[in-house]
């Protein structure tokens, strides 16, 4: 009954910036808009979240790793995604399937196949009615990752943004070959142009897509 | 290399201290014994089970519940019991593979095929070599666990403590019928004896069954 838009790309692309751009896009024309982010979104799933992007669990598995992602999903996806979907609205989530596919498959090389299948389990029967991806150059996207960090004495270095530049080389490459793979539901954009401009396509392509039947207040 | 050894039950079956006196015994007639228990037995493992059991987390899914147990499992053994096992200690564990299948299969009725999936990715090719099943009725159990709540002032009541007596029931048969599905590997001791006949037991069934090459200090 809603509409579901997810927002992906390397860390520093620019998403969640537009995530908020979007949202308060869509409230003033009238729609009812919930914003959310994985891993996150509600209590528990944030409890989750701490762990996963904690420094100090360097000696984390990939598997757990993995398998905390999924845990997050499905709590956030009963909490949240799935009420507010059924009610009409329109969900923007900052991070979904997407990225679990990407991080812990070409990032981390764990199975795909096994990486759907939690995802699935996860998620159950919600999928992304479509997907936002904001593809730079990772040396962009590091740079602007890294000025936030500076910026914000407070904020710990994540974990991810630990990781070696040919990791988040293989994270960029991989979004780009989930996106060539399912065309339809992906739109690509330049995430290395202005916010402005960024903007304006975002909102673009969403109202473009966006079914009439879904709810205003 | 090592012996792997489990220690399962209801709430209050006693199996927690049969554990440590069962170290005691061991570690006197010369073993390397590692203790540890589920969920839990390493800091990333221990986070995990801080949001699977605090009391406030009410709205956890049992999906959610599932994949913490996975993700927690998954740590335990790459960090704790792998290793230890590697190294031909014995290593006893308060709850395991089997508690999964019976609190979330026949408790929370979750699908038990699925359960046992998630168990495999999680522990890999690690099994038990010996399970001890502490049996007592559910009242017994749950008096003497609401005993050490309440002598420990401090002690939150814990998430699985609040469900009902029916939801117990359902657990003590789980654990029952898988005892039956693998007599070779399960011993069931009475759990409603005292202490001290019941350590004689349990320190009977392990020398009984302890491989010769088990390493010695």
């Amino acid at each position: 009954m809603g509409f579901f838009i997810t927002f992906e790309g390397i860390e520093g692309c620019g998403k969640s910036t537009q995530v908020r751009l979007a949202a308060e896009r869509l409230s003033r024309a009238g729609h009812e808009v919930v914003v959310t982010r994985e891993p996150g979104g509600c209590p528990i799933a944030d409890a989750i979240r701490a762990i996963l992007l904690d420094a100090r669990n360097s000696a984390m598995v990939p598997m757990t790793e993995l398998l905390l992602y999924a845990a997050a999903r499905a709590q956030h996806i009963a909490e949240v995604v799935e009420p507010a979907l059924a009610s009409g609205k329109i969900v923007l989530c900052d991070r979904f399937t997407d990225s679990t596919l990407t991080y812990q498959g070409f990032g981390r090389k764990l199975d795909r196949e096994l990486i759907a299948r939690l995802n699935a389990l996860a998620a159950g029967s919600i999928k992304p009615d479509m997907t936002l991806l904001f593809d730079c150059p990772v040396e962009t996207g590091l740079a602007r990752a890294m000025a936030r960090i500076n910026a914000n004495s407070a904020a710990r270095e994540e974990r991810f943004e630990q990781e070696s530049l040919l990791f988040h080389e293989r994270i960029r490459d991989g979004f780009l070959s989930l996106a060539a793979t399912e065309p339809s539901r992906f739109v690509v954009l330049d995430g290395s142009r202005s916010i402005g401009e960024i903007e304006t396509m975002v909102t673009e392509s969403i109202l473009m897509r966006l079914p009439a039947a879904t709810a205003r207040r």
